[in-house]
């Protein structure tokens, strides 16, 4: 945990609830008087976004190369906006980050030890102080995904590969407890938000 | 060196004439009835050269995610391009690779162990069987540059920039004299391109 703001971040697969989640937690927190930056990878600066359009636009890149380009676009999101926010007090929340190369890269051949290296050279040690997990049956976050428009490469995969993402996240949570808090995201958006709002709370003194 | 075909780069500043160079290397070796690729970097597959788009066209760039997107765009040729033309026993000519990201990111402050830590994930240990420095004055391959049109973001920076750069590329060549030739280009292109067919042949058994 840093001295200055925290750092959130929001997992999971699709349809979790990441991106209403986090803004929930941001309205409370700025509730509180604290200044807070929601955010989402990949992207968060020009640069990153234009990196995210080749990511979800073009294709299919090599796992590697592919894997280069989220690191690349996170590491600009890093240097040019998580880092001075965080070092100007605030807080700020993240709708994916490092652990969702892992989970779907990984799902789809990325060898642990390259994340691992590409993540080193990124990020040189920086990591959440905290990762919600929002994690709930595939067969569940397809269909809400499903209910929305403009389904992305992702979304279009199967459910054999979407289980390989889920059990991604959950050993990730499962190795770094810690840092990790696993979110029951079936329920209603209310029960959950109220959860995480406890978890950070209880984790982080977050004024929630 | 390969059993299969051979890869041959050509590296150097501004105005060396590079692909000049790599085009009449490809012709003679052409003539002597070898399949010859001729690609260049950042670029050589359709991916790579949208990634060449946002590297020469947007920026400037936190120098890890710059050379992370170098190098996504350089494993993508890799894999796509340069390896299958290969293993079909072709001969691949490239406009720049690896050496370039190191002497133009390492003049602008990249470090060398981040340069070889992508390297090492990207590359796998491939390496050129053949690298020709073709190196000139500074001043020399400014005014070179200076002469043709649509000067790049690189082309803009000044003369201490280019030291720098000119100083990596045969600092590289020093380092590594059996896979690098260092090629004197500030004669004519006539010139240039007899010494560059003689040490192909002299090095790979080129039939030049």
């Amino acid at each position: 945990m840093r001295a200055e703001g925290r750092f959130i971040t929001l997992e999971g697969g699709e349809g979790a609830g990441k991106s209403t989640q986090a803004r929930r937690l941001a309205a409370r927190l700025a509730c509180s008087g604290l200044p807070v930056l929601v955010t989402r990878e990949p992207g968060g600066t020009p640069g990153a976004e234009r990196i995210r359009g080749l990511l979800l636009g073009h294709g299919p890149w090599d796992p590697v190369a592919e894997a280069m380009l989220h690191f690349a676009a996170r590491r600009e999101h890093l240097v040019r906006t998580i880092r001075p926010f965080l070092a100007a007090g605030g807080w700020v929340i993240s709708d994916r980050f490092a652990d969702s190369t892992l989970a779907y890269q990984g799902a789809q051949g990325l060898r642990r030890d390259v994340w691992a290296g590409l993540a080193d050279l990124a990020l040189q040690g920086f990591a959440p102080d905290l990762t919600l997990m929002l994690d709930l049956p595939v067969d569940e976050g397809m269909r809400r995904a499903a209910a929305r428009s403009g389904a992305d490469r992702y979304e279009r995969m199967g459910t054999a590969f979407h289980e390989k993402v889920r059990e991604g996240f959950l050993g990730i949570a499962a190795g770094e407890p810690r840092r990790c808090a696993v979110i029951d995201a079936a329920r209603d958006a209310d029960s959950v938000a109220a959860e995480i709002a406890r978890v950070a709370r209880d984790r982080l003194g977050a004024p929630t």
